[in-house]
């Protein structure tokens, strides 16, 4: 078992070059944009011609809901891409990037944990490629070019009080939520209040990791509702005139990254929407591209799986046509101890009656992944203070359920430990016998999606929202965006719109706060409870401890 | 001669992959990180070696004041290192980088022109290798930390309203050029008025292209004033902390870009600060890299002599300690007739003694560059309209002026246009004729190197600054910061500081408006008249036409 951290492991890393790791799925080097000698961008050509091949069986990774104990979703999806290869499977695995900002306030981290890595883990805890620098200029050209457009007389007759488009900057930085611009007279325009969001939380994130290609990605951002008139007809980013201008900035960006794993297969990482206000799942472009060129493909869903799985489930597979074969569920002793009600300090004696009295939080999501007519396996991701009895209780506990739990040591000893879990899930895949189906019918109207998913995943009692939320949704339907599916934004925590209510609760209802509308993305936000789109840094930013020590090394960044 | 487009010709040309132009200087395929295949960065590793050798002779190409006729002084820096390369030599470019921002509003531009020409232009013109983003990312880093002092308690007893370190963003949005910010409540912080700069106006961009490492580069971030107290004590970016990550975010950022010319000979396009507020060159570190690998390195200076030369002179190379060999100074023979008093519509038709009557803009610049003890070479950039009589006009002038000029046609031919001008200055550098030395001594008070410039180069009667000026030079002097150079921040189509006042003014003074301290930079910024650290977009901006067409061309971009 290794005690080095993370960024010792993935210092020590054998990378091989970019070339090779494209070898393996067979991507000829003239196709491979170099980003250095670790990284590259699979050109538009060869993706292009790499999603027609679906060849592939998407594997998703899920969880149960997160807990302070960790339960190492990605750290799982890496493994268990590593753990296909070793047995002799072609595959590769989807994730999303890194947030840049977040990492000068906490400390960032790796794309996995342990032995189950994605390097080069500097990269990407910094520019990467430059992708959300890119979606970062494309989303401030257009909210540019509004307040543009209003300066030169306004000839749309937008309303000023109406602009519901932000500018964005990829860094934690609570002053710029809410401000006033436009000041200092007349050649500044005409002032006005609004703000930024940290770029993640862009509609133009979305869009780009929904987007099918180039021209789809051109038509979704014209899609973009970006302000009202007085008379509340919706101003598009096409009447604005900014969608051609705004893929051409993404052009690069739209071309998906290849990296490798600690043990050199190759790893798509690529988009990274919010999974509140957003979908929260790496670009349909990477998974496509890697089920163009791989047999096995494994991928993840941010939160846990009643957020991360049925957001990907009903945004992303019903949107891009994917259908998963396989979900994995994480989960881990100590998170299960947690909703046991164990505090965190205690995680560390064996409690076998605590672990047997949180795993109904992981039966549910059993229970909810199974619904959508995909098989489950559950991966106990090991960790060195597991007890047998504490296993045995969880993979007890699935057993009932029907479905079957697998102790996974990727995290200490890379594929070696996840052989088991990888051969169990390749044989499911293989299987074909996912009936895979979304929750509900694009035509359900909008409030009845909302209860849909409250009801069946949450496990509400109701939905409850005023007049004013439910009219708007009537608004929207007569508008033509009613065949949209939703968007849940509530927290991650559990079931309930409670972040303290963990466990599998029932008899609770679901306060809808506000709902919005991307319509570029073609989602409609349905917020429950806060939903903070601009972090703030703490008192102590880890910016402060950020620096090349002696060696040249990054220090404090990890 | 050619009559396509820039960017016609651009995208016929006939690039080699970037590891070949490495090789012709020498550098190792692993110390070229490639960014796709026609770019790279070299690394950090292999520039510390090369700077080290100092081999080659530095030829600074600088121009009469600008025209609306253009004088095509990129054109002619590429065009002299091809044909340096042409007749045998071993030559390099350094010249700077675009900014992104401005080519949403007005068309963006090939790096040159014609058959002299940096490719690939359209990355070039867009996100290229991420240079300006990180700069952005390290900028904006900086402000939000110093906000979030102060909302954690202010310990270091930031006087709010003394706060002089904005935020930037490579757009041209004059919504955000004065803003207040932290509205919304506690959580948001304390509200206070500032505003957003274009990113190439940020000193963290004149830092990057005057540090001479990671380690001088993180010395300036730490040494940059960002804000005082009550007590009008300086409080600097190293008391906020955020030198070390901002390093860290600039580390890929720190090297230099090589990329070719459309002769295929290798270009470093590194930098590109302001050339107002700014030094107006590219880095030192490109600079000094290409020292160290060619034989011969064509640099350029933004703007005229008056401005970009003496910049050059009095703070690159003073600070960095480089020495040029030769300067050219670039005419058009329609620069000289508007000189002389042509109107832009009639510079068609033959007009020497219009001509003759502008020469005297260049004679002044030829005199100051002179000064400097660096031999001249004027380059008449050839255009198709130009008459044998007009060219013979300022062929004669110059002679007069104790200098030679050549006929240079290289726009249209290429480097075959232009050997016997890279044969001169070949001659004139290993002649080792130079003997550089700045315009005023380190020690030099600060309103006498102001004075100096004026009187000197400017031929200015005088410098007009009220009390408040002067005396704030004194408090700075007393702080330490006496020894800095100056930089000068006036009109660039005058040596006065009225753009309507072409050829060569006598009698005029120089009113000075404001001084900045760029403590960081290592500059006093002088700022006679206007200066705009935040363009906005025109009525109809270019974004509105930039798209890809049925080709899969960008459109509208040039």
């Amino acid at each position: 078992m290794s005690f080095k951290t993370d960024i010792e492991i993935a210092r020590e890393a054998q990378k091989r070059p970019i070339q090779e790791i494209g070898a393996k799925l067979d991507i000829p080097t003239e196709h491979l944009l170099p980003f250095g000698h670790d990284k590259a961008k699979v050109s538009q050509e060869f993706v292009a011609q790499a999603r027609a091949a679906k060849r592939g069986k998407l594997i998703l990774v899920t969880a149960i809901n997160p807990t302070p104990a960790g339960e190492g979703k990605t750290t799982t999806t890496v493994g268990l891409g590593d753990g296909l290869n070793a047995i002799g499977k072609k595959a590769a695995i989807c994730i999303r990037e890194a947030s840049l900002g977040p990492n000068f306030g906490m400390k960032g981290g790796a794309a996995g944990g342990g032995m189950a890595q994605v390097v080069p883990m500097e990269d990407m805890n910094l520019h990467f490629t430059g992708d959300f620098h890119a979606i970062t200029s494309a989303h401030n050209l257009l909210s540019a070019m509004i307040d543009n457009h209003i300066y030169w007389g306004n000839a749309l007759d937008i309303d000023e009080r109406r602009i519901v488009w932000r500018r964005v900057m990829d860094m934690n930085d609570r002053a710029l939520r809410d401000m006033v611009v436009s000041l200092g007279g007349v050649s500044n325009g005409f002032p006005r209040q609004t703000g930024f969001d940290i770029t993640v939380a862009s509609e133009v994130m979305a869009i780009l990791c929904l987007a099918a290609d180039l021209d789809d990605l051109q038509r979704r951002l014209g899609d973009i509702v970006v302000a009202y008139t007085r008379e509340k007809k919706a101003i598009t980013c096409r009447d604005i005139g900014a969608e051609g201008a705004m893929t051409v900035l993404l052009k690069d960006a739209m071309q998906p990254n290849l990296v490798q794993t600690l043990e050199n297969n190759p790893a798509f990482v690529h988009g990274g929407p919010f999974a509140n206000i957003a979908h929260g799942c790496n670009s349909v472009v990477a998974t496509q591209t890697a089920l163009g060129l791989a047999d096995y493909v494994v991928t993840e869903a941010g939160f846990g799986a009643d957020l991360g799985a049925e957001k990907f489930f009903d945004i992303k597979c019903r949107k891009a046509g994917l259908a998963p074969s396989v979900a994995v569920i994480v989960a881990t002793v100590r998170a299960m101890k947690m909703n046991g009600g164990v505090a965190k300090a205690d995680l560390g004696s064996e409690n076998v009656s605590a672990v047997e009295k949180g795993c109904p939080n992981l039966g549910r999501h059993i229970e909810n992944v199974k619904g959508f007519g995909v098989p489950v396996v559950v991966a106990i991701n090991h960790f060195h203070s597991d007890t047998e009895a504490e296993v045995q209780a969880v993979k007890d506990y699935v057993a009932e359920q029907g479905a079957e739990a697998i102790l996974c040591r990727h995290w200490a000893e890379g594929s070696k430990g996840v052989t088991e879990l990888a051969t169990r899930v390749a044989e499911l895949a293989d299987a074909d016998q996912a009936q895979f189906a979304p929750l509900y019918p694009d035509e359900m109207p909008l409030f009845d999606k909302i209860q849909t998913i409250a009801r069946r995943i949450y496990r509400a009692d109701d939905v409850l929202a005023d007049d004013k939320i439910r009219a708007q949704l009537k608004e929207w339907e007569a508008a033509g965006y009613g065949n949209l599916p939703i968007c849940m934004a509530k927290t991650q925590y559990s079931f309930t719109t409670d972040p303290t209510r963990r466990g599998a609760p029932t008899g609770h209802s679901v306060p809808v706060r506000e709902v919005r509308l991307s319509a570029g993305a073609g989602f409609i936000v349905v917020i429950c409870g806060e939903i903070m789109t601009m972090p703030g840094l703490p008192r102590k930013p880890a910016a402060e401890s950020i620096r090349f020590n002696e060696e040249g090394l990054i220090e404090g960044l990890f």
